[in-house]
């Protein structure tokens, strides 16, 4: 079966923040949506051997920074191909703690939302966490990053433990 | 709270095709999105209220045809703004039946996917439906639209009933 037609799918790009305790972390994701209106809820689908979803486990809550177009690569990288179990991903980068007391990105980012899990479901290799929102901001006008943009224009990839990893994409893990 | 920041949420343009039985019906949706590649899911999240969610939940299987960018307003505003209770919205519209046999809608799509309903997850106002892939093809080569888009250059409009409704927003039911 031919999977190309899952890259066709839209996505933007985010910065997730998590926490357990007083200790924090973050990864990218790709698969923000809402979920529905009202209330207002959104879903972020984490894969489980990462440590963030463990973090949203522990403290039932997180946040979501949405990446402009504009974001360094570099920047999408410490978050997003290496594990906060081995570096602390936080160092040298600006954050703010939100009202969940989740990190929040404000560097590149065009708006944030922070979340209180009300709904977690096992999906396999994933948890899809569903978050009703406590809190957003809009920072600035700038365009927000398509996942199809930091594929053609900014050459980015994919690791294999994405939901939307497809076997052939090169990527770290 | 200021809602605007879910405006931001990146999100593509899909038509979904269900059916119960031998009824065909179809519906816009723009949450559609990969949950694991191992197997390959994809989740899409329908109001309770629309005939697609009943023929889904009926028939277990689904289709997703993602829509380019040239895609006019009004191919759009078939399926999204009105009910499939009250019309055919298949009439004079090409479709081919899949392998699930589903509706799939090829005058403006890119590519589509097929999906077999594995979980369907109850969030309220809407049925999150987890589908394992079954058929796929890519069409074209053309851009897809995305939500964005679809609002600030196509100005197109949100129905109260989708899940990115936010309040303030234009648009029918």
């Amino acid at each position: 079966m031919d999977l190309d037609a899952l890259r066709k799918i839209g996505y933007g790009m985010y910065v997730i923040g998590a926490r357990k305790g007083e200790q924090l972390n973050a990864q990218i994701a790709n698969t923000v949506f809402q979920i529905t209106s009202e209330p207002a809820t959104v879903a972020v689908s984490i894969n489980k051997k990462n440590l963030t979803n463990e973090y949203i486990k522990a403290s039932r809550v997180f946040s979501a920074s949405i990446l402009h177009e504009a974001t360094p690569l570099l920047y999408i990288g410490n978050f997003g191909f290496r594990s906060g179990r081995d570096t602390d991903k936080l160092k040298g980068v600006n954050y703010k703690i939100g009202v969940t007391k989740s990190p929040i990105f404000l560097d590149h980012a065009t708006a944030y939302l922070e979340a209180e899990v009300i709904q977690d479901i096992d999906v396999g290799t994933h948890t899809i966490f569903i978050g009703r929102i406590v809190a957003t901001e809009v920072l600035n006008d700038e365009a927000c990053m398509t996942y199809d943009y930091y594929h053609q224009v900014k050459k980015g990839t994919t690791p294999k433990t994405a939901p939307s990893y497809i076997p052939g994409d090169k990527g770290g893990n």
